[in-house]
């Protein structure tokens, strides 16, 4: 039999990842820690708040999990911490308010998102991938304007090699059509290629340092770094062309 | 055509509350706010703290959603606005290693569902649908040794017709063969009914005030109330029978 008409080109699914990937958010993490520092300066130590910090986000990760609310009790624990029991309750309630300013703040597309989006999901089928507060997640997608390109939204407690399994799973997708999109090398690109998936490394200006990992050499041929998603199309039509039509 | 077998029983979509309906929940919300109600006396009033800590959950429900979280946070900002400022920090340190303590409680099944929840997925798909922290929610589940019985686990920020209906769309069942089952009226029966769904409504020994709803009566044809889950399996073979055969 002879195809009445040429093969259809591949599809692939698209995972896309949100905070940092689609939108700003470390920086906003970055922006209320300075503004504690300086609501406890100059009593305290500015390079033993930030290390403290860190210490106890990364404690308390076992506890509360991703997002903003996790982070705001993981401040107020640091603040208590680093003052040893001397900062005013105020103060503490003026944390209080700048975690729900982050959690209300407006959502702001990085560069290129907005037509890029469109353009992907007109080829491809695109969902969000991301970890952290459901509820926070779902606002700003809500908020994004972009939700209408998205097959669906998947808001995950972690990214490892399994969850991404079960999305798949889902969606119905092998891995070798699926391509993670993403700033975060440990939880977008890694698990994705170890699966048989392919990484679009899209760095962040700053990353959060819980997220930082290494490539190893032999996974690079099927990761793509680009600077930004302006050229996600034409990586995606490279990707799709390796694979061939849809079998 | 003359059919071979005789017609399989109805299959249902079960969708399982999780918090209070499952296992143990409101009750470690209860002692902790009135383990920090112990901590402010005798220097307020303990009237003014509850009912100041219902308002600020209220106002802070559209910034933090469900959860043990947003409730920590809560906590902490009542006891800063009901004591004037003059709680000392150790004691808002005390209340995060309470709100710990909460997210890393064993999971305490109530009665009946180490037995049910299995006879119950035997004859149906089970799916639990619950409202509240991703994070949290899904340590419980899998902490319950219950997880092998669903199907899925729908972690959803708010329980209304339109996320019952983006559940049902995603599972491909019509709504006259879903049954919810749970113990909040607003949450788990009311929304789900008006899609055209079953509710079974098992109360828990205490409701928290922003879940409380009165059932409209028209309705009633299509809602149960047990007192426990004990008696869901009969509950549901009536469902089915009134079904009849899957078509």
């Amino acid at each position: 039999m002879t195809a009445l008409h040429p093969p259809e080109p591949a599809e692939l699914l698209v995972g896309l990842d949100a905070d940092d990937t689609l939108w700003h958010s470390e920086v906003h993490f970055e922006l209320t820690q300075a503004k504690v520092r300086q609501l406890l300066a100059p009593n305290i130590d500015i390079e033993r708040f930030d290390a403290q910090l860190l210490a106890v986000e990364r404690r308390n990760l076992g506890f509360f999990g991703y997002g903003v609310k996790g982070f705001a009790l993981s401040l107020v624990e640091t603040a208590i911490e680093v003052t040893d029991g001397r900062i005013p309750a105020r103060d503490i309630g003026a944390i209080l308010e700048w975690a729900k300013e982050m959690m209300s703040h407006p959502v702001e597309l990085l560069d290129h998102v907005a037509e890029v989006v469109p353009a992907v999901a007109r080829a491809h089928r695109v969902v969000v991938i991301t970890k952290g507060d459901l509820f926070h997640q779902e606002a700003k997608v809500a908020a994004s304007g972009l939700a209408e390109h998205f097959e669906g939204v998947e808001i995950v407690s972690e990214k490892a090699v399994g969850d991404y399994r079960k999305v798949l799973d889902r969606y119905g997708v092998e891995p070798s059509r699926f391509v993670m999109v993403g700033n975060s090398l440990r939880s977008d690109v890694l698990p994705v290629v170890e699966l048989g998936g392919w990484g679009v490394h899209v760095p962040y200006e700053i990353t959060w340092a819980l997220e930082h990992a290494e490539l190893p050499d032999p996974l690079a041929d099927r990761v793509v770094r680009l600077d930004d998603l302006g050229q996600l199309p034409a990586t995606l039509r490279s990707i799709a062309a390796q694979l061939g039509p849809r079998t």
